[in-house]
């Protein structure tokens, strides 16, 4: 292994894997899973998410998860940030015992999406979030962007690719230090990843960039490799494949961590963390959680000879 | 869309998809199955295997679901051969209502799984799927034969690619008229599938090749894209993923039919099937199995675009 990874898994469990489950995960529940990632070898965390907690009870203990985070060194936290009150509180945490190290701001790349879940715009985001990446960056944080549904809308349909290459572009010229495309919805196919994300690094060079990949329609652990077969060395994904709604049978989560530590682990590509670890975490959660995790990996394992059955003659 | 599709699906559901569910299936539902699958416009389906009735109760009803086959013109079926006596009873269906169309064989690339599997080791597959390739080929059928634990064996983990290569080549010489290469146990990863899917291209051509993958650790779709991507045009898959064994969590079925629908239909690739009603039957038969079906495109369904909620503005 080298020193540096080849590729670098972001944890979204915390996050995005628990934001839309129902029932509240306890603070010290949510402190204990992060432990777990960084025991992994996950160096970037996404630990919360600052929305008005009216809106989304599950992160309202944004702060009191921030309080107590591992002080591992090496490891970048990142608070996700949906508008200007979120940069500031993602700064305030700069006064505290383990600051943020990361700004992850959000343009979603559809008008109609954009104005149903939060009211706002495209051109509107794209005032907004220059301002935030400006703020958080003078702050001393990271600041980081993800443009939402880029493969893809849930109103609208297709978003055309010279759409998202543009709001990348405009983004790197307003300061972003990594821009991330989202396939919100798990709407994407490897052709459309690999070629849109190849643009988007010709677009915005030397700034690196980051996929999110949901898995809702199995296609995810294919359109992360045509991701990095096009270059991309960064991927978001969640223990067990976490962020689907228990409600809601059809909207599978985010791409496992553990699908892609298998994927990139047996294609020789090193990332970093440590599958084993990761099944232990992933058994671990499922008690929290009372269910099992829907990642397909997670449940099988990694691949290990079982002992020939007593009787068999080889 | 062109006359001939640019891939062929072989649905695999009412074989490999059923094999492993404790609760037997009724005949009629079977069919009832099949008469679904020929009206996706799958044009080849594997509908039976000849195994031993005590080891596979859910299969002893093989001849009973051919006897009811839909007389679809144009479709190919498929009977499962796994010794000379199953080639045996593929070949009394031509005398028939509606005679199979292809014998489907089986070598196994691992000495320890063929025995414990079949008491039957590497060598001896091959003395006798030469001799069962040449009788069904002899009788009419179309001689076809899968290499199983391709990409690797339950009990002696990894399989050499260049096994895999020389059983290929014995297979073609022994006049096989498709060779698949299967991955029973949900091992590869994307990178292995197209640089050995290349070589078994390569050693056996002009011979086609067909890919069996299983979604264990959800890599099927990638797995298929690699594939393709390296000339392979047929797949097995089974509809809405079946295959699994509903009392093993961990052992996913077959990659779903929707999920390689949407991943080849959204890439511009004509499969010659339609999603919707391929949809309509994932949704017939779970109600016949009384549960889900594991096929995450399945669950989601076909990309879409939803209303915009009442009360938003664009």
């Amino acid at each position: 292994m080298s020193a540096t990874p080849a590729i670098t898994i972001v944890e979204v469990s915390p996050r995005d894997g628990l934001q839309n489950e129902a029932n509240l995960v306890e603070t010290a529940n949510k402190i204990a899973l992060i432990e777990r990632l960084v025991a992994m070898g996950a160096r970037r965390i996404e630990v919360a998410s600052f929305v008005n907690p009216r809106r989304v009870p599950q992160m309202a203990d944004g702060e009191a998860v921030i309080a107590g985070l591992p002080d591992a060194p090496g490891v970048r936290y990142i608070g996700l940030c949906l508008n200007e009150r979120g940069v500031d509180r993602a700064i305030a945490t700069l006064d505290g015992r383990r600051p943020l190290d990361e700004a992850g701001c959000v343009l979603v790349a559809s008008d109609t999406f954009g104005i149903v879940n939060q009211g706002q715009s495209i051109a509107d985001g794209i005032t907004a979030n220059s301002a935030m990446l400006a703020k958080a960056k003078a702050a001393g944080l990271f600041a980081q962007v993800t443009v939402s549904a880029a493969f893809g809308c849930p109103y609208e349909g297709p978003v055309p690719a010279d759409r998202v290459i543009d709001l990348a572009r405009r983004m790197a010229d307003a300061g972003a230090q990594e821009i991330a495309l989202a396939d919100t919805i798990g709407v994407g196919v490897p052709s459309q990843v690999g070629e849109l994300t190849e643009r988007v690094i010709e677009a915005i060079a030397p700034i690196p960039i980051r996929l999110h990949l949901h898995d809702t329609r199995g296609l995810a652990p294919a359109n992360a490799w045509a991701g990095y077969q096009a270059g991309c060395r960064t991927f978001d994904s969640a223990l067990g494949g976490l962020g689907g709604c228990p409600f809601a049978p059809g909207a599978a989560g985010n791409v496992g961590t553990e699908e892609l530590l298998y994927l990139f682990g047996r294609s020789g590509i090193d990332h970093g963390l440590d599958l084993e670890t990761t099944l232990a975490a992933n058994a671990w959660f499922a008690t929290i959680m009372g269910r099992a995790l829907p990642s397909r990996a997670g449940k099988a394992g990694d691949f290990v000879a079982r002992p020939i059955p007593t009787g068999a003659t080889s």
